[in-house]
């Protein structure tokens, strides 16, 4: 057993010197690109101790280096400290990228090669790389290995979680539609079969969940669509409960590590492979015969939610409201009585989500951050952080859940004070962005990138800015985070069409001090429609402040949000009078319609505390 | 003499089978790739009688045709009537591209020739013919043939208007100066030396104008830079007048028609070649050895004004603002008393301009479009379809001039008597959008697709949307398109810096009906500036509705907009209702400023008149 890090590095550098290589990379990716690992693949976090979301370790035959970003600067300095790894600080100036460091190490031999593991990496990852090392001095790069497998001895095994069917009563969809669907987009391609690696777009293709991977209810296989066949490539055992309806949809199964040996004995198609999600050695299996190297099209077919999917979020996103007017009706009348700990009212609100019908756990770690912790934007709690609240600034609480209908995502920042000026105007600032993108109208097929300013505007004439985009795609009880549409500076061309989920979560960061966000979940609507009310609701259009306002005419193209996230929206911190008269009339507008549909799930008490809640401003 | 079009096809023909060729194909642009193309290189509208800007010509042993967008569709309709070219509708459902129609017609021929000069295709363009045409049946494309060099006896001569030096009085920067930043940016773009096919490029680099293109005062002419010579390929006798000074920058002359020859004898060092710049004969004359393919440098250097360009632009814009207002007072006199024309307006306009010190020409040739003739994008009024104006109505008048200090570009939509409710609502829509744009504050490095929804977000709300650019740059005593930046829907890289020109000119058009635009130029700057002012103008920041706002501090990394363009926006059309206080305060300030910068350059009368025009709204 290697216990100790030097004791792994040691182990690596004896299965280094066996094999003639110079060095090994380690990104922080699995064979399926997701965004949370299972720990079978934490191979960078098992050599260097560090366990950020992302982060790359190098290793040479005498020294090591772990690349991360600014998110993870402090506690990669922290993790690395008396390890004999040294931090490189991406996009500061002065960091070498990983070919030139590897240059001026290897400078000294003659011809190093350099392994990287070809099942973690991804076509394009690979690619750039044997490019790049090739420029320093003609360092080769070997793909075929997996060192964790021989030095790792108590390695946790892949997951085994039972696969289940996701009915058709909340996907809406059957699978032989979708792959129908498929075959048809991969036609328009050229293209007559797909690898499918990404574990959300296997499930939503066969209507399965499962729970192998945290939070995102998942199974770890592969789909191989060929032209006459379907194969998913899994574990038996995982597989008991849902053979008969495999079979029935009319996909067979075969044993998940069998994936490379299928491929390589594959022949006479075009298989369209996404370079961006396909593991290189899985490439290199067809040795590139008949590759049709191309983006997949099942995420934009997964994007657009049918009907059925639309209603589940809309019931889910009820429910999950329900559980946040609780959670904020206790916070309020809980503060500055009891001893209260971010953790503390994490699991608080994580208890409430568990009492509601459907739920089946939450859609990524809770950000619960009090005071100058809601400033770290990817802060989660610890015993060693974990901070009391007092009755007086911000706390910032970014959380979701797992529905059988549909999964949520929705940040609040109360007020549980007295605040300072800067603290009303940077709220105010952060709501007024949250607005102008939700109220808006934009033709069928603009992109994020044009949509993000709306929600900077007001805050860049004030000097305030935030690095994160402002909106990400929300599954349908799949995963919190989900492509190919995004809302956010750096281009990103997947068009918005009607029927796709989308965040709206500008903040402001004040380090140190505070942080301010506003998130709802949207989904995007033709802008003729009325917003989904129960019995007393008037037809409310967000986007105009005058409730007369000539709708634009069925089939404009016109495109808009409704928000699907149902709760209030603390207007303490708000400074009315920076507020346009048309930004007042939707923040009434949204908390009557909060009201309408949440206070029939309510106790009496609850409807109370939720009127004042969602009393007009200034009333 | 080849008089007529079916004369000069057949003679392209008869040269086609002593080549032993299938089709040719001719293009709508240049050697330097420019927008307005001297006649000699007009061989598509010599060929086909179709005058548009964007339109491309092939032609087989049987058959013709013509591929141009939807902006040409009925000019190009009448223009190829009765001729036997078959016209081809750009972005049409059913259009076939070049090389699948090629691939259908020649399908019967084996190993069928195309040809397209590759003096006047770019890298880019030959290359990706070669790959469609290869996959059209294996057409292979020949580039070293000019057809009309050998079937057009009275070709137009290549452009001879005396080359003049540029003062540094108005350029700012000498030259040399120029010279050793562009060095220094190829050196970190790993080139040596570069070929500069661009003419305003060459231009401003060399400090050096001409008079070779319409409306672009330019030189014909290449620029060589080698690491120890720079050689203008230019007529010997175009630079008479500039020999000594070119001599003294330690600049030699070769003849024009030189380059190539040059280049095939080029050794010895990495040049740079922009794909999209730079002629495929060229690039081939080079053997492809160590040329660096990548964006060139010096637009981006060019686009960011110095201290004396800024200076030029706000005495120039100060000189067109006069002649403009003179304009403006004379046609609201003269609507309904005396005839007016759309060509005669552009006429008194034009004399009113040239009245003014440093006035060289017009930078564009001038749209003057009245009633159902505004929604038409391009117009140009023409002797058959010179419209009288009414006294009712919009006429939309864009136009521009070049001075020796700075190039104009200026949009108005004047009400010339009673306007329909619709009319004023697109009115002020346009202008709304138009002011959310000018009052912008966003970070450095932000790119024009990122704000570009700021001029669109309010019409959209109505179902309104215009389908050119929101923006482009404008050159100083250059051509008033200018890259690399520019603010438009589809993505453009290139990031907003402080000093760059840009205009804001959103606008409606209703087809059949009228058409809307509302343009400035404007100038980049940190947002900390005030405008500038003269004397009693009080120190205006555009962007807040607030005079006495806090403004950003000093390098706080955040730029906004000074217009450059002095001239009232018409306000008898606005909804004064449908503006917010914040947008009424922007346009109250720019007419302020507009009044104190023009005021002093007038005669009373004009003065009183430009007081009215520049009333805060609703007094």
């Amino acid at each position: 057993m290697n216990k100790t890090i030097p004791q792994r590095l040691q182990a690596l550098r004896g299965l280094m010197k066996t094999e003639g290589l110079s060095a090994c990379i380690f990104p922080s990716t699995d064979p399926h690109h997701g965004e949370y690992i299972p720990s079978h693949w934490k191979a960078r976090e098992y050599l260097s101790g560090f366990n950020g979301s992302a982060g790359t370790l190098v290793v040479t035959t005498s020294e090591a280096a772990l690349w991360t970003d600014s998110r993870y600067f402090i506690a990669a300095a922290q993790q690395l400290q008396g390890l004999p790894i040294s931090l490189m600080k991406l996009k500061v100036e002065g960091t070498p990228t990983i070919p030139q460091w590897l240059g001026q190490k290897l400078a000294h031999l003659n011809g190093p090669q350099v392994a990287i593991d070809g099942m973690i990496a991804s076509i394009n990852e690979v690619e750039t790389l044997i490019h790049d090392l090739r420029q320093q001095g003609g360092i080769t790069l070997r793909t075929n290995l997996d060192p964790l497998g021989r030095i790792w001895p108590d390695r946790p095994a892949i997951p085994r979680a039972q696969a289940l069917c996701h009915p058709i009563e909340f996907c809406g969809e059957t699978a032989p539609s979708k792959l129908a669907r498929l075959r048809q987009a991969l036609r328009e391609q050229h293209a007559e079969g797909i690898l499918v690696s990404a574990l959300d777009d296997i499930a939503w293709l066969l209507n399965i969940r499962g729970a192998d991977v945290h939070c995102n209810p998942v199974v770890v296989a592969y789909l191989l669509v060929s032209p006459s066949s379907l194969v998913l490539f899994i574990d038996k055992e995982k597989a008991d409960g849902i053979e008969d309806y495999l079979r029935g949809i009319g996909v067979e199964t075969d044993a998940y590590t069998n994936i490379a040996r299928r491929l390589r004995a594959y022949r006479g198609y075009n298989i369209l492979m996404d370079p961006d999600e396909t593991s290189y050695a899985l490439f290199n299996a067809c040795e590139g015969r008949r590759v049709v190297r191309a983006q997949s099209p099942v995420p934009p077919m997964k994007a657009i939610k049918n009907q059925t999917e639309i209603q589940g979020f809309r019931r889910a996103m009820e429910r999950d409201g329900v559980a946040l007017v609780k959670f904020l009706k206790w916070l309020e009348e809980s503060i500055g009585k009891t001893r209260l700990t971010e953790i503390g009212i994490d699991e608080r609100l994580t208890a409430l989500r568990a009492e509601q019908p459907l739920f089946r756990g939450l859609s990524f770690d809770t950000i619960a951050a009090y005071g100058s912790h809601g400033a770290i934007v990817h802060y989660e709690a610890t015993p060693e952080t974990n901070a009391q609240l007092e009755p007086r600034g911000f706390i910032l609480i970014d959380s979701g859940a797992q529905y059988l209908d549909g999964t949520t995502d929705v940040t609040r920042t109360i007020a549980l004070g007295p605040l300072s000026e800067e603290e009303k105007r940077v709220y105010t600032l952060v709501l007024k962005g949250h607005i102008a993108l939700s109220s808006c109208i934009f033709p069928a097929g603009a992109c994020g990138t044009q949509l993000d300013i709306l929600a900077r505007r007001d805050m860049w004439r004030h000097g305030y800015n935030y690095l994160h985009g402002t909106g990400h795609g929300v599954g349908s009880y799949l995963n919190v985070h989900e492509g190919p549409h995004q809302i956010r500076m750096e281009y990103k061309p997947a068009p918005l069409r009607a029927g796709m989920t989308v965040t709206d979560e500008p903040g402001i960061y004040l380090e140190g001090q505070f942080g301010v966000r506003t998130e709802n979940t949207l989904l995007i609507v033709p802008a003729c429609e009325p917003l989904p009310g129960r019995g007393d609701l008037p037809r409310l259009r967000l986007w105009s402040p005058n409730p007369d306002a000539m709708p634009l005419p069925q089939n404009s193209g016109f495109l808009g949000f409704e928000p699907l996230t149902l709760c209030p929206i603390d207007k303490k911190p708000i400074i009315p009078e920076m507020l346009t008269p048309e930004e007042t009339a939707w923040l009434n507008a949204y908390h009557q319609m909060v009201f309408c549909r949440l206070s029939p799930l309510l106790s009496n008490e609850e409807t109370d505390w939720l009127r004042e809640a969602c009393k007009p401003l200034g009333d």
